[in-house]
């Protein structure tokens, strides 16, 4: 199923997309999309549900985070081969991991703000997962029995606070509106292999990332068993898991984003997304 | 005033302490001890209150986490020139940024888990503090009427996690229990100058660090208005702001914690913490 939440900023309702693609109110039966929620009590408020007796979400509503109450977002760098050599980096031999703040995170249409004087943010199309159990120590085996959902990430990222400034990434990785996630959180029978599903993104209606999870370095169940080891992974936490080759760091001459850019963006089976660059 | 939380894990209720260092139930009168709750409701739930006619709490309760509702956690690294030194880093032109996971909180006299087969935990007394009104781009001037609280936060390290593994800090710091806070969450108008307080740290009675805030390269002013450069800081996101020198990564030879330990903490005004090491 494909979960949305729709509805002006900070006042979201939760939401399913019905056989026809249209939004249905689920505000009747559920309090909001969340990880817990996903981890049962969601799947089981539908099961003898007609959804196409639920009431319509009013036309052109705006779509908001996919999720409500996300806990630790935390991101994967460098997780496809070829994006660590275009931005000179080492493959890694372990997954590098990172936090956004969840302060940035904004709906999937939602305009993307550059920071004042920035002149470095770059776009980051990624499959990012929500954790719905809690997983302290999990086998790979294990892993995917922890996730409750797969959606788009994209991680806005400004590189010279991420790279010019003292210390850690983090930096780059906060600024208000850098993550929009959604447009729908898809749970997990109806994404099957999350690692075979094509990924995009376009500036300007030129696509300049082009790729297929399937290169990715660190599969999804190795990344849910690997960070659990280093961390409790709580219902609510997020996490991208890193973004293909064709990033404006990796480019001759390097471009970034400017004001008035569209950036549009997806990956199979998790729908688009795209944001107005202001 | 000094709030606290006690109870079973997971389980706390809001406290507060009397003028005979006795713990006052809150719980007929507030919800939790929040960022939110400390950014008005809190004192003005109490305004008209006499505390000594409160319930008092069990006697020799736990005492959990100061703060409910954590959002983001965020630590500041090398905040003491004598600590960078020691751990032979650059002395930072800006603060260096990273992050823990809200999974790591504990209560102030909780054990400390070593993880499996670590052999390189580490102690960071630190002063933290607790965001209790949205700050975005705030100045140096405006920055502390963002601060909630402030409290003691043992910011336990994983040294190899930390340094040996690949990437970023943050793998070595979000350990289940690498974040113990408390014992209270002591407000602005009591703390006074936060840039005056001694702070310490002993392992089996000895000594190790000993210092004060006067030492810190980045005061808490600064270093809110700096992190809101690069994210909204929002009521409950907390900030622990380094430590000075004295841990074991700094010692020749290198020493590290190991089961059985005591570790006994405390910063003037915020109170002492005490966690054996399991």
């Amino acid at each position: 199923m494909k979960f949305v939440r729709f509805g002006e900023s900070g006042k979201e309702k939760p939401g399913v997309v019905d056989d026809q693609g249209k939004i249905r109110d689920l505000s009747g039966l559920v309090t909001d999309i969340t990880g817990d929620a996903l981890g049962g009590k969601l799947s089981e408020s539908l099961k003898h549900v007609d959804i196409s007796t639920l009431p319509l979400a009013p036309e052109g509503a705006r779509l908001g985070p996919c999720i409500a109450q996300v806990g630790n977002f935390i991101a994967v760098g460098l997780n496809y081969a070829d994006h660590a050599t275009e931005t000179n980096a080492q493959i890694p031999k372990e997954p590098i991991l990172f936090n956004k703040a969840r302060s940035c995170i904004v709906g999937p249409y939602d305009d993307v703000v550059l920071p004042p004087n920035s002149t470095k943010s770059d776009w980051e199309v990624e499959i990012a997962f929500v954790i719905s159990k809690r997983a302290s120590y999990v086998s790979e085996d294990e892993a995917l029995d922890h996730v409750g959902g797969y959606f788009i990430c994209n991680d806005v990222s400004e590189r010279e606070y991420q790279l010019e400034r003292e210390g850690q990434w983090v930096k780059g990785k906060c600024c208000p509106t850098f993550g929009p996630i959604g447009p729908w959180v898809v749970t997990p029978d109806e994404v099957g292999n999350p690692q075979d599903l094509s990924l995009w993104l376009e500036v300007n209606g030129e696509r300049l990332q082009n790729s297929t999870t399937r290169n990715m370095i660190f599969p999804i169940r190795t990344l849910v068993s690997y960070i659990s080891q280093y961390m409790i992974l709580e219902p609510g936490d997020i996490v991208t898991t890193g973004t293909p080759p064709g990033v404006g760091l990796g480019m001759v001459p390097l471009r970034f984003l400017k004001r008035g850019d569209t950036m549009k963006l997806g990956v199979e089976k998790l729908g688009i997304q795209e944001q107005r660059v202001i």
